[in-house]
């Protein structure tokens, strides 16, 4: 992998912006893992104008849990000795005597406080912003990303399809997140890509809710949103069933309408599609219907070393989809008091010509009768 | 519990170096959660000089799962409609509407480039570093915290009793901390304190090990490491355990060593005495030993609503233990290719009057063979 990890590198050296005076410091944890390979807690990478590439940790420099032992030759590991020393100050330092005259700095992930000693370390460094460089590189993915991702959506579709075996009536929502995420480990993730979130009767159709103990019930609308991690790469699915034999005709309503509008943003899911015109997709339908108000601020975001990295399919975004480029789509109604639906996909935007968007995520999206 | 969420408040604003005319704006999620009992993700609480306390969110303002319904009538909620107002700018804004001259931020939590937004959006606010003033203030724990962290240690204790009266060998790592989770969570903890750690054989007693599929065998050394957390409340317990019915003579002697120190450095915790004298009573076991670069940075650390918050129980830490602090004391030695032992507990310093430090996590540190 560490030639992999260099040609990152070299692209983003070679970015637009670049010029020879400028040395690069990546401190974002996503950002070193894809230049690297990991993430040492607080490390900081350092693209110097010389054309060396220093990793500075606060650890022994020994491969461990959190370095691995193929970095690779060209890229040299500077551990610092104690908890106290401040890894982007050091690499600062590296900077001033590799002789750059600028530093690119993540602005948007280092504190103000880092950023002062980092200024500190090394005075006459003059300091710019390198933005989001890395994330807008980390947009496309490669062959293998994409590989690692299909895996963890397979992972995480094996883990769903047992839970739906299993007797759910009675069982709490924080033992049925905590059994998903057995089996997300059992079928071979790394970790769950994010918390998994089980919400059942008022509880579904919520984005972001924390499992409770409240108990499934005949009848109930049953939400469960999972994915796993694998090498990295996070997925994500959410489904929801209903308990019981019969749903209500509200709850059918409900969710065609739910189930209407994901299909109408994974249909607009297509290299040269603006970002907003996904979200404005699935959004008009829930508008139409009287829902409106209760879409999140967007129908769904990039995946990858992140879920919910760029970019953000919603009204506001300013851009324009690329092929290799994985998403979520996951529109969701909750009516308060009584519960809702969310239903979210993990594609990769592919070219008609290659076939259309790749659904990642498997799982049958028919309204279920558990 | 809005009172002492607002009596919290009050103390902040009344700290020694406040003055009238400055206005404290909060972005660190602990400090949120400790200031309003809430910490919806990326708010920004503004105590304003005329009084007013404004928490600004990116939520609707309605209760929710990370919007309490009793935040108390003392706190305003301002919530932003859409994802791109960025709350730390609008309470610069409010900050400056009530006239402040001021505004003191957290520069250790805030990125450099929400700060330019925020300075952006009030530019004739003079901005200041608040340092870590909310940290300073959640040094000493109330009764309420305390009691909150000896139920998290109790569920702690139960959920590892549990696994010891379980059969281990041949089970993986990764099984093993799941199911360490999935106890802690019927116990009644909201969830893990931190990632649960199980290390065996050769991966014992390191200290930040992530779970893999190695399995248990006879003979290994087991390390785990857990806590819960109930009520934003973490607690850390670390045993290390033999498998199998007769330790090696290495095995006997690293745990007595690594028992001694952690002794050691809990019979150090008393009121008055400094942060590095407890790591150096530790420290200076080890080192004799000839382990004293197998030690990490710190002895130990405080817990509360955060794991490893201040106080720093390292060499290099500056200060004196007050009475109701809660801290870790967690020594360990890992012998590359071997493994090693860890010991990790959660007390209060407690003066000797009160019966001398208060052990919160009881699970026993006997060597036991399972």
């Amino acid at each position: 992998m560490s030639e992999v990890h260099m040609a990152r590198r070299s692209r983003l050296r070679d970015r637009p912006a670049a010029d020879e005076a400028t040395a690069v410091l990546v401190s974002a944890p996503a950002n070193l893992r894809y230049l690297t390979g990991c993430a040492p807690p607080g490390a900081a990478l350092l693209l110097a104008p010389d054309g060396r590439d220093t990793l500075v940790t606060r650890q022994d420099g020994r491969p461990g849990p959190s370095l691995p032992p193929d970095l690779g030759d060209a890229l040299r590991v500077h551990a610092l000795p104690g908890p106290d020393a401040e890894p982007v100050a050091v690499a600062a330092g590296l900077a001033a005597a590799a002789r750059a005259a600028v530093l690119a700095v993540e602005e948007h992930h280092l504190t103000v406080a880092r950023h002062r000693v980092l200024a500190a370390a090394a005075p006459r460094l003059r300091l710019a912003d390198l933005g989001c460089a890395v994330e807008r590189q980390r947009l496309v993915k490669d062959d293998e990303e994409i590989a690692a991702l299909r895996i963890a959506a397979e992972i995480t579709d094996q883990a769903l399809g047992e839970l739906l075996e299993s007797i759910l009536v009675g069982r709490t929502e924080r033992h049925l997140a905590l059994e998903l995420e057995r089996r997300l480990i059992d079928h071979g993730a790394e970790r769950p890509a994010f918390p998994t979130s089980v919400a059942t009767g008022r509880h579904s159709g919520l984005a972001g809710h924390v499992p409770s103990d409240l108990r499934v019930e005949e009848g109930d609308f049953l939400t469960v949103r999972l994915g796993a991690s694998y090498r990295g790469y996070r997925c994500r699915i959410g489904r929801t069933f209903v308990i019981g034999t019969a749903p209500a005709d509200w709850q059918i309503r409900l969710y065609d309408l739910v189930f209407t509008a994901q299909r109408a943003a994974r249909e607009a899911l297509a290299p040269g599609t603006e970002y907003r015109a996904v979200d404005r997709a699935a959004r008009q339908l829930l508008e139409a219907a009287g829902y409106g108000g209760a879409l999140g601020p967007a129908v769904g975001a990039g995946v990858g070393l992140e879920i919910g990295e760029d970019p953000a399919l919603s009204p506001a975004a300013v851009g324009k989809l690329d092929a290799c480029v994985p998403v979520t789509v996951e529109p969701g109604v909750h009516l308060p008091g009584r519960g809702g639906v969310r239903i979210d996909d993990t594609l990769v935007v592919r070219s008609l010509s290659d076939g259309g968007p790749e659904l990642l995520t498997i799982t049958t999206k028919e309204l279920l009768a558990l």
